[in-house]
């Protein structure tokens, strides 16, 4: 099945201790799709400005991933720079420009309609409402977010939850939301505002899921150098929900193994800048590191 | 087989943003004691002072953890103070006051000098090394540490990595030690200096294990309450150490699980003060935690 996949699509600039890498493709949607385009065919929603490289365009086009949704408008491309410290965990925002972006509204073409998994990726929740209002009964919707939106747009985001079947977000973002800092008590009280599904993120050390058969202790894939990990957690939730739309049977039997998928994608993108390492990838590289990812947590 | 500890043997005087508990049973023997007695015989070694309460000794006795090294001597007892902050993941010592320990010389019993497992808990390096040097080749040997000994003790604590099979230490440590702060490059630089086994303990996070066939990662389980972490790190190397104890063929092969029965002691210790939350724990009720740990890693 297909999976629709909407959020921002970006040029990163990003500074680490070693390198300096200006324009890089990003944003929550980039990362997601590339990820998903692994495992299902995608179908992309996002905004860009005239400047976007045309190499952006045939990248996505060489992962197969359906651009009818990719609005290309006057303007510029939305621009994030950021910088890493040292051990690559703390990171700052340099510069934001909002660009296009200012003035999107995601409008989904007509063979978009019916897909039946979406994916809300990091993006403004008015937005990802905007998504949802255009589609026929999805089979499952899972959002992601970020700490800027649980600032600025809670009423929408509160909404939003009550219209997915999964939320994802990372562990500051899910002690923030609920002013709970045990992580148990936090996806408990997620489930209590809409998701039966609760993933969080915990970068290095994995995730966790919470569903109605409990819960499913994630590892990430350990790596012996991070480049970047600029996009890792859109590339988890993009590789989970690739995988997740080519499997048979219930979803609950199935979100395990898929979050292990995406964690597998998600390694792959922290060893590269943005998506260098993620898009030279291939099927029989991840299906290797899910098996090495078995071997390394059986006891 | 019987498992030797030796550590500190302490009174811990523990404040948490809930409640205050002077003076409980504490120490890094006193932890990995405890919870190795579950799986295997204890022998203790360790120091304390008049003003040691009977009813601790008693504890021990309960739990059936040899006491003839267990030295009792004219003056006071090591007591440690110290406080949690509200998320009980840092926490801050308030008081040290070394009292007997300041003049400890752990000397073996000599129905102590032949046991096959020892577990060199928590406590200078020079003591450490004091006990290996009476000892008669046991089987495995495993060390702990922390950071004072790094900052303090370093020469000490490199000549006894040269001497021990196994090394345990959480992650701020094994950054410390090696001047490396991905985990995995940290753990191949601990195997140059000597152990054959690392495992870098990761609190809430579980644990990794990098050893001749590669690297394990260990689950931590989840907990929904957290009332005092002090110990759980002793907890879980004691727990280890006491199961490994037990097991048929070798060492690489049931370390792993060895780690598991650790954890869940540990996940026991974090749930009451001190040892009152462990000491009341049952074997049946350790393995039920293991077989539910089994099933939220199992993909």
């Amino acid at each position: 099945m297909s999976v629709l996949i909407v959020g921002s699509t970006a040029l990163d600039s990003i500074k680490t201790h070693k390198a300096e890498n200006p324009r890089l493709l990003g944003g929550s949607a980039s990362h997601a799709a590339v990820a998903a385009s692994f495992f299902a065919p995608v179908k992309l929603v996002g905004i860009v400005g005239q400047d976007f490289p045309n190499r952006y365009i045939q990248l996505y086009k060489k992962h197969n991933i359906d651009i009818e949704g990719l609005q290309i408008v006057p303007g510029k491309t939305f621009h994030w720079s950021g910088e890493y410290e040292v051990n690559m965990n703390n990171r700052r925002t340099l510069a934001t420009e909002l660009g296009v972006f200012e003035s999107f509204t995601p409008v989904l073409p007509a063979s978009y309609l019916k897909t039946g998994f979406v994916l809300l990726a990091n993006i403004a929740p008015g937005l990802q409402h905007h998504v949802l209002d255009q589609m026929t009964r999805p089979k499952f919707v899972v959002a992601d977010t970020m700490d800027l939106w649980l600032n600025i747009a809670m009423p929408d985001l509160l909404k939003l939850l009550r219209r997915v079947d999964g939320f994802v977000l990372n562990e500051s973002e899910a002690r923030q939301l609920t002013q709970e800092d045990n992580l148990v008590r936090a996806a408990k009280k997620i489930h209590k505002l809409g998701p039966k599904y609760v993933i969080v993120k915990k970068g290095e050390h994995g995730a966790i899921l919470s569903g109605p058969s409990g819960m499913f202790i994630s590892p990430a894939y350990p790596l012996e150098k991070v480049v970047d990990p600029t996009g890792a957690g859109d590339s988890f939730v993009g590789g989970m929900m690739g995988h997740l739309s080519t499997t048979r049977g219930s979803i609950e039997s199935n979100l395990r193994r898929a979050m292990i998928y995406g964690s597998v994608v998600a390694s792959f993108c922290c060893e590269g800048f943005g998506l260098t390492s993620t898009h030279r990838v291939t099927r029989a590289a991840i299906d290797e590191r899910v098996k090495t990812l078995e071997a390394l947590t059986k006891f």
